[in-house]
């Protein structure tokens, strides 16, 4: 005996998710019959479609937002520094620090040459003319420290050098194979004071 | 900074779940967009919603169908023996073990004073009369080896006392403080055939 089709195919859908497995997938479809208000299920088959539909990446900096130009970009305010993140929870991270005024430059990706991921697949086409056109006076790389985050950081490093603008690498802190989006905020507020140029 | 408000949604609707974080159903968010296939996402948004609309509860067993009366339900070469198991996933492992041709009555819950469920809200009216109708000829309890699986065995014990109907209650290799759900084929075999009258 198999389960009823309805209950098998929302089995399918939560498998699909990495760390799901078959167990927990089961486990989640009978939650959402037996335990999950009718107007909780609706709203949760609303936002699947809504995600796909209104979520998008800045035009100017790459991160994850639903309008053409998000917040931060959209602030003048902000100062003329920049932190180069792998991917939008990383701005997240940062900005919840409460101690970093500066504007974010989302690569949503890491140079990975084992999985073909080279300069051209990651958001770095638009990095010079933004360091142009906003006068940018520093950029902090903070990518994590991972083999595909060295490779990276250096590669911009040598994309900027001939440039009057101080480079640095976001440094103290960060332990060894760390992932940024999982550091606390005193990691990173340390991670900021404690960079070098390089 | 918060996340755009479509992402925000979506990771409320994943926290509803037991056992889903605010970092995991970050993860699940980012995973759909970034991730997930068009199609996989809108099937699995019309899934939800399909689940609440197919499914409901055999009006003979109890079991999750999407038919009026399930599939054991109506195959009349089924044996008259009953197994008697708190919900729909316990009906299904015991299918998988090959070795029961009877069929089962499902109570979705079982008797628990302390959470305030009394025998009149498991599905256990209708279980007198399915045994005169269907002439039942034994009855197998198969509810967890919890304090309240054995409460649940004890009153259906009770119920069925001055019937010539032979009642047993799954015993050999099912571990105390097990769950039906999580035993493995062999040990169900074994827990048949040690089965103890009441």
């Amino acid at each position: 005996m198999k389960y009823p089709k309805a209950l098998e195919k929302l089995i399918e859908s939560f498998q699909i998710y990495p760390g799901i497995g078959p167990k927990t997938a089961e486990r989640l479809a009978f939650f959402t019959f037996l335990k999950m208000k009718d107007e909780d299920v609706i709203s949760f088959s609303k936002n699947l479609l809504r995600l796909k539909n209104e979520l998008k990446y800045c035009s100017e900096c790459g991160v994850l937002t639903d309008e053409d130009k998000c917040e931060i970009c959209s602030d003048s305010s902000r100062e003329r520094r920049l932190i180069i993140v792998e991917g939008t929870k990383d701005v997240n991270v940062f900005e919840k620090t409460g101690q970093f005024f500066g504007r974010y430059h989302v690569l949503n990706g890491l140079i990975s040459p084992l999985n073909g991921v080279g300069p051209e697949d990651i958001n770095l086409q638009s990095l010079l003319k933004r360091v142009e056109n906003e006068k940018i006076e520093e950029i902090i790389v903070a990518t994590s420290a991972t083999i595909e985050g060295e490779m990276t950081a250096l590669y911009i490093k040598n994309l900027l050098e001939n440039r009057s603008i101080k480079v640095s690498r976001i440094g103290y802190g960060l332990p060894a194979g760390g992932d940024i989006e999982y550091a606390d905020e005193i990691t990173l507020i340390k991670a900021l004071e404690g960079r070098k140029e390089m």
